[in-house]
This record gives C-alpha cells, sequence and structure tokens, in this order.
C-alpha cells in the first residue's frame, strides 16, 4: 500500500530526526568544546542526509496518490495532510536559498554576541538587512506554496494554523490593556511586598539541585525516559522517548533555577506524553511551538508562581535541609516591572516585548518600515508600551534577541500565544478540577497531568490549532483568560 | 573529478558513522534506561541510512573508473583502494543475509548472559549452530569477493591484511613456550611477592577519578577533545575528534580501574591522533583492531605494568591525598596466574585464552569440528594450555564470552596480534628513546607520544598492516620481542 510506504519514510525521517536532536543536546551538555568544530560537520551531514530523504521527487505524486486511497482512516488521512505540510517546509525552497539563509545565520549569530555588547548597531545593520531579505524571499515561496502571506507562512513554520488576523486581535487587545494594568500592578506590588526588589535566597548548589528533582518527580517526569542536566541556556530536548532538559542554577539565588527547571519540565512532560499509537509519525509530533510553549507556561506561570506551588516549594526545600520563607518566595513569584530584556520579563510585561517585535516584523515584511529604522521604532515603542527610552543602547534594545541574527522570524508570537493559551487551558481545568489549588499545595499534581495529557500532550497532531484549542477548553482562543488571570493574581 | 565526488560520498558516510558512535556511547553512558527501545530503533535508522549512502549502484563503477585517473596522488589512489575495501565489506552482503545475522545475533545477545549465568550449553547450542552457519555464508561472500578463504574474510574484517599463515605461526610460537613460561613465572610470583593473592588497594571513588584524570593528562589526552565518564564496561569510542572513553571505579580495588583508564586511554590517544589532513576519509581512519588494541596493551601492559610506571602512579596518588605502596602495586601490576576467565587474564596467559578461541573457530570453519563439540574441545585445550579443567561449568568455559553470540568470530586474533605488535613496539621504542624508562618514572611521556604518533597514530591507513609494522618497528610481525618481555619481566 502507497500510504504505508509514506509511513515507513516518514519513520526513518522522525528516526533521524530523534537522533540528531540527542546530538543536539549532547552539544550543549556533554561535548568537549574543542569538538565543536567536528560537531559542526557532522551536524551539517545528518540535515543533508534528512533533507536528502525529503527531497525524493517521488514523494509529492505518492502523497497526492495516496489521498485517493479509500481504506484511509481518519488519523491516517491527517497523517498524510500533515507529510504534505512537511515537505512545503523541507523541500519546496531552492538549495541555493536554503544554502544562502544558512550562510547569513553562520555569519550573523557569531559576531552578534559582540555587536549586542557593544550595542553597535551599525555593524550588525548589513547582516540584518541580508536576512530580512533572504526571510522575505523564504517567506514568499513558503505562502505562494500554503496560499498565506509571506509573514504567515513563516509564522506557520513555527505553529501551524496561525493567522495574521488571529494574532493581530488578540496582540490588539493586550496592547490597549496592559500598560495601564502593569503601572496599577506595579503600584499595588508595593503595598503587597515590602521588598524594594525582587528577594534573592542563596541555596547550595547540590541543594537547588535535589530540590529541583524533587519538583520534577512531583510534576509528574519521568527520569527513566528522561534526564536534568545543566547547561549555559536552559533547554527541553525534541528527541522522542528519550527527553533531556537543563537549567542554570545560581547559588546566590535560587528563584530563576527553579522556575526555569519547572519551564523545562512543562515541555518535557509534553515530549514525554506524546502519544505512540503512530510513533515517528508526523501526527505524534507536537502540535507547534506556541502550543509548546503553553505547556512550559502553564506549569511556570499558572501552577509555579501561584501561592499554592510556593507553599508546596517551602515544603519541599525542608526536605533538603532548606529553609525558603513563602513571602520571599511570593514576591519572586509575583514581582512585575517593566524591563529592557524580553527574557527577564515577568508575565504581565512579557506581552508587550513581544508585541513590540511582532509590530517590527510585519512591518518589515509589509514594507512600511526600513531595516536601518528598526532603532527608532524600537525605542518609540518601548517608551510607548513599557515607559522605558533605549536610546542607543541597542544591547538591550533590538540587537538583545539571538532570533534575527538566527532567522528566526515570525517565532516571537508563539511566546505570547502560548501564554494566553495556558491561561485558557488552566481557567478551563479549573472548573474541571476543583480542587486543583488545593491538589497543588499539597504536591498532588496527577489529576492535572492526566487532564493535561487527554487534552493536549496525547493529542499529537490529530487537530489543528484552532480545533486543538476548541478540544481542550470549549472555545476559540481568546485573550479574556489570560487577562482575567492577570486581574486576578496582581489586580485582586 | 570523478574521484572528488567519492571523497565528498565517503565524507558523508564517515560524518554519519562519527555520529552514530556518538549515539551509541550516550546509550552506554547517560541515556535513561527507558529510551533504550527507541534508541534501538533510532540506531537501526541510522544504520540503514549509512547502509544505503554505502549501496548505491553506481559507487563499484565509480571507483573503478576512478583508478584510471593519472592525476591522482599516491595518497588518493591508496584511499580510492581503501574505498574499494569498504565498499565489500559493507555492500557485497545480500540483505537478507545481513537480516538474518542482525536477527540471530539480537537473539543470541539477549539469552547469553542467562545461558552463562546457567552454565546452560544446551540452551545455546542452536544459537551458536545458527551462528556459525551464517558466518560461514558471510565468510565465503566476503573471501570470495577478496579471494581469501572465509575464516580469513572475517579476520579482516577487524584487521586487514592478517593472514591465517601469519597468526598461525605466531600462535604456535606462542603456544609451545608459554605453558612452561608460565609455570615457572608462578612460582618465581611466590618468592618475589609475599602474597597469597593479588592485592586489592581501597581507594575513594573521587580520589580515584581524580587520580584518572591525572594519569590520562601525563599520558597526553586531550581533555579539550574527548572525556572520561564510567559505564558498567570499559570502552573508547571512536568518533573523529571526540574521543569518548570509559572504566568501572571499584572502591574496594583501585587497580582494576586504574589499569581500565590506562588502556582505554591508550585507544584514546590513538583515535585523538588520527592524522586530519584528508578528514573522514577511510585513510585516515586508524589501520585495523589488532593495531588499536596494540596502542592500549603498549600503554597498559608494557607500560602500565611497568615498575617505573608504578613508581609514577604512588607519586601522583599523593597529590590526590592517597598513600599507595609500590611493593603491592607492582604485585597487582605483575601478578601470573591461570585462570579461567579470558579478560581478567594477566597479560602472560592471555594469548592462550585466545588461540583456544582461534583454535575452536578455525576447525569449524574447516569443518574438522562440530558446534555440539565446542565443550570437549574447550575443555581440553583449557586443561592443556592452563592446567584448568572446565567441566560442566561452561559459564567459565565456551559460554563467557559475549563473542559469538555477537556473531564477532575472527575478532579474538586482534587481541594477541596487538599485545604482540605492543611488545614489539615498545622494544623500538626504548631503542629510540634511550632513556624512557627513567622518563615514565619522571611522568615524562612527551617523546614516547611523538615517537607513537609518527610510527602509528599519525599513519591513519596509508600503509597496509604488513608494511605499518615495519615502517614502525623495521621488521616484520614476530613473538620475538612479546617473549623476550615476559622473559625479561617475569623470569629475569
Amino acid at each position: 500500500m502507497l500510504y504505508d510506504r509514506l509511513e515507513a519514510r516518514f519513520r526513518q525521517i522522525g528516526l533521524l530526526k530523534s537522533g540528531t536532536e540527542i546530538l543536539d543536546n549532547d552539544q550543549s551538555i556533554f561535548m568537549p568544546e574543542g569538538s565543536a568544530g567536528v560537531r559542526g560537520e557532522i551536524m551539517g551531514a545528518f540535515k543533508v542526509t534528512t533533507a536528502g530523504l525529503y527531497a525524493s521527487k517521488h514523494l509529492p505524486g505518492m502523497i497526492r496518490r495516496a489521498r485517493c486511497d479509500g481504506r484511509l482512516t481518519p488519523l491516517q488521512r491527517r497523517n498524510l495532510a500533515l507529510m504534505g505540510q512537511e515537505l512545503v517546509f523541507n523541500a519546496c525552497l531552492p538549495p541555493k536559498l536554503v544554502d544562502d539563509i544558512a550562510q547569513a545565520t553562520a555569519a550573523a549569530t557569531s559576531m552578534w554576541p559582540a555587536a549586542m555588547d557593544a550595542h553597535d548597531w551599525q555593524a550588525f545593520l548589513p547582516h540584518m538587512e541580508r536576512m530580512v531579505a533572504l526571510q522575505k524571499e523564504k517567506g514568499a515561496r513558503l505562502g505562494k506554496a500554503l496560499g498565506v502571506s509571506p509573514y504567515e507562512a513563516l509564522m506557520m513554520e513555527r505553529q501551524p494554523g496561525v493567522s495574521r488576523a488571529m494574532v493581530d486581535g488578540l496582540f490588539a487587545q493586550l496592547r490597549d490593556v496592559l500598560p495601564g494594568m502593569i503601572r496599577e500592578a506595579v503600584s499595588r506590588r508595593k503595598t503587597r511586598f515590602p521588598f524594594a526588589e525582587r528577594p534573592a535566597d542563596a541555596m547550595q548548589l547540590d541543594a537547588q539541585r535535589q530540590l529541583a528533582r524533587l519538583v520534577m518527580t512531583k510534576m509528574g517526569f519521568d527520569f527513566t525516559r528522561g534526564r536534568a542536566d545543566e547547561s549555559v541556556h536552559p533547554f527541553c530536548g525534541e528527541a522522542i522517548g528519550d527527553t533531556r532538559l537543563t537549567t542554570v542554577y545560581n547559588p546566590d539565588d535560587m528563584y530563576n533555577g527553579l522556575m526555569g527547571i519547572v519551564h523545562e519540565t512543562g515541555h518535557g512532560l509534553y515530549q514525554q506524553n506524546l502519544p505512540m499509537d503512530m510513533p515517528w509519525q508526523p501526527i505524534s509530533n507536537h502540535a507547534g511551538m506556541a502550543v509548546h510553549e503553553s505547556q512550559s507556561l502553564l506549569r511556570e506561570m499558572q501552577v509555579g508562581r501561584s501561592e499554592a506551588f510556593c507553599r508546596l516549594v517551602v515544603r519541599l526545600a525542608g526536605g533538603v535541609q532548606c529553609h525558603l520563607i513563602i513571602d520571599r518566595l511570593l514576591a519572586s513569584a509575583q514581582w512585575v516591572e517593566p524591563s529592557y530584556i524580553r527574557t527577564k520579563a515577568d508575565e504581565m510585561t512579557y506581552p508587550l516585548h513581544v508585541i513590540m517585535r511582532y509590530e517590527i516584523e510585519t512591518a518589515l515584511f509589509d514594507g512600511s518600515l526600513a531595516v536601518e529604522d528598526i532603532p527608532a521604532r524600537w525605542d518609540e515603542l518601548s517608551r510607548q508600551y513599557l515607559g522605558l527610552a533605549v536610546g542607543e543602547w541597542h544591547g538591550r534594545g533590538c540587537l538583545q534577541d539571538i532570533h534575527w541574527a538566527a532567522g528566526l522570524f515570525g517565532y516571537f508570537p508563539t511566546y505570547t500565544l502560548g501564554a494566553v493559551l495556558a491561561a485558557q487551558l488552566m481557567a478551563k481545568a479549573r472548573q474541571d478540577l476543583p480542587s486543583l489549588d488545593q491538589d497543588i499545595a499539597r504536591g498532588d499534581l496527577g489529576r492535572l497531568f492526566n487532564w493535561q495529557k487527554e487534552k493536549v500532550w496525547g493529542m499529537g497532531q490529530q487537530l489543528p490549532f484552532a480545533e486543538l484549542v476548541v478540544h481542550a477548553t470549549g472555545r476559540p482562543l481568546s485573550a479574556d483568560a489570560f487577562l482575567a488571570h492577570l486581574e486576578r493574581r496582581y489586580l485582586a
């Protein structure tokens, strides 16, 4: 059967990708530094080999013909559609363009750290111009194949099923109300907490590691099919059946490391509980980066920064002979303060960082903004949304993220789509599981685990994004639950 | 140029193999146990993908036509010959046979540990019969392609360039003199050392790890392009430019762990110092498993068990706050005693373990021994060579090694070829470097490092086995230096 041959091909691709993913994790965690050069060559060979499997001339015709097979089950039919989608992203770009992007990315990401440190926009400008031109061409070609606009095509590469209309609507609502809510939350913070700045609690590294393991176990992470290590940047790998995540511990400040591990464990739970009845097939993959982020943020922002969870952490810390104080922990968890750096932003200001970048990216793609004018627009948006002037300090302005150097356009929206979806999922979970907050404080996260598994993890890519949201929450994605959550946590 | 296209293809193969090798190491060191199933599938996909690259219909014709290109340098010509050799081992067997062997191996290796524990030859017998039949067919096909006998073909898969005549000659000489020498050495041991059995020195695990790192650094291991970890079985990976080796530490007995690390570091130095001017090409690979073993045994047996090295270890142990006693260490290093288990044998009795297996394997291939008669023959050879009757305790007899279950026929000889070559290399190194023993005791191994790099490591596969031996030692391989070494160390 034609379909079975397609499954076999995508199985091989899926297996190679999982192996490449483990090598990628190894590179960040275990690889000796002097092996970076040969590792780059090895990773290149793996990508070329996988690309070769996608590029087979027969695949598009096989997929087309298999569609006419009346014996296919609905899941097989959906898998077939996803195969076609994967082909668009992996085989419809001309090799010259793929190569140009790879080279531009290598050049830009290698010079970017120094440019950021020196706040040197002029040095980065030619790289950014080249990258925008290449990404516009990529978007145009993908968009043509998918029947969407170039920028939407780039967004869909990260989160299938999103549209400009959906994102514009959500972001307009958030942009309108968040700046006022933030001012209010900051003034209330001063009455809620007696601290001049976010309190930092020292904890020995070994105790932090033990605490992290206790927390991960409570969250349901399966250590027989996964590991937790340490690396320069926290991440969670996407190898199937072998989930490796990392965090960074700071002996003088235990909180960020803890929330890092809670966040990555949110990703890890999703990876560990993807459906395994059609293994290595596109339908068994996660449903996109926004959905993935919703799972990490549900665990970090919705659960992890709740008072109930802070109480659980204080209790677990006792088990590793550490004394944490609930008020200090809660102040760390629920600190709101506009700041320059996106990755350090709290959950209330974070969406504004994303919206700024989204507005700049879409303006670049619409042609209404020239690359050279990015810093001026950045400064203007930062004053307007966050009340912070950037001036010439581009390292904490438009040079702060690696995304543009890495060619990741259309990626930023997934962070806020994830936060919004996390809130909507948590609101529904609270309805379905009335004792949820007491469960969390008691450290009994089993019911939430099962709920997420049923609603999201175990669905893989069976449903398109919009339908998955309705399946899991009973209604389409909107900012309402997210805003209600912020209202309740910071303004009540 | 046709040759360049061949280099590109073998470069891709070499890169995929290195990546697979790192995944293989990860599996033994870092992989969570529950991920073994999916990892098996991933490794299978990598092997299928690499096999697909070898199996291209065009390759044999391309190699044939490239041979006629008058512009090739001698090294390119040698590389081309090695490509042809790799094709024989990787693409001339029918897929059905490859698959049958894979399945028989999986079945035999999974039941082997229990059969060994229960000394149950009857349970293993059908697996062994199937495996011998399959290996005979494999040997016949490879032998036809290479113009050698079936058993020689299997030996050549592990060590290109060996012949039955060469091995028969060496082994006959060793078999004749070793049993007598061993009896003599055991009786002298009793006067040299005051111990009833090999002394065991306790050392805390962390101190053992630190000592191992000091020893490895002295030996010249480059930690910027390699790692040392721990795993159930010690090994050294063969990834290019990223050398990962392991050992097993026992807190009650530091010596075996130390010698394990010295042995694997010997392999690791070879891997780290392979030539990099034609990277990822067959000519840059190591020269075969016997040569590889000669490098580990040169470091373990020749250097590591010398009095000079024991003195160095005592000194280095002082640096990690441990007090070792030279006489106890030397007794461990130079203990001779016939025993049942090959992997625990000393350097004097080890060749007899290998020769027994070689005689059984060649008799199986000649048809002069039936599989069912292996235990009786084993018992007979063990009495004759080692003075040890096995009887029905097959777990310490013919069931003790995983090799036959794993389909590794023709592999055992490489251990003793390696030991013999190590002695011949060391004799030449002593001639070329007159202060070698004082250098070792002082911990100055730089000259030996450079000597091995020039003579062996940096040669890759530029020379066939026999020529490499002459290049490095000035004469053909013989047992003379090995026997002289044993004479000097144990009988002088």
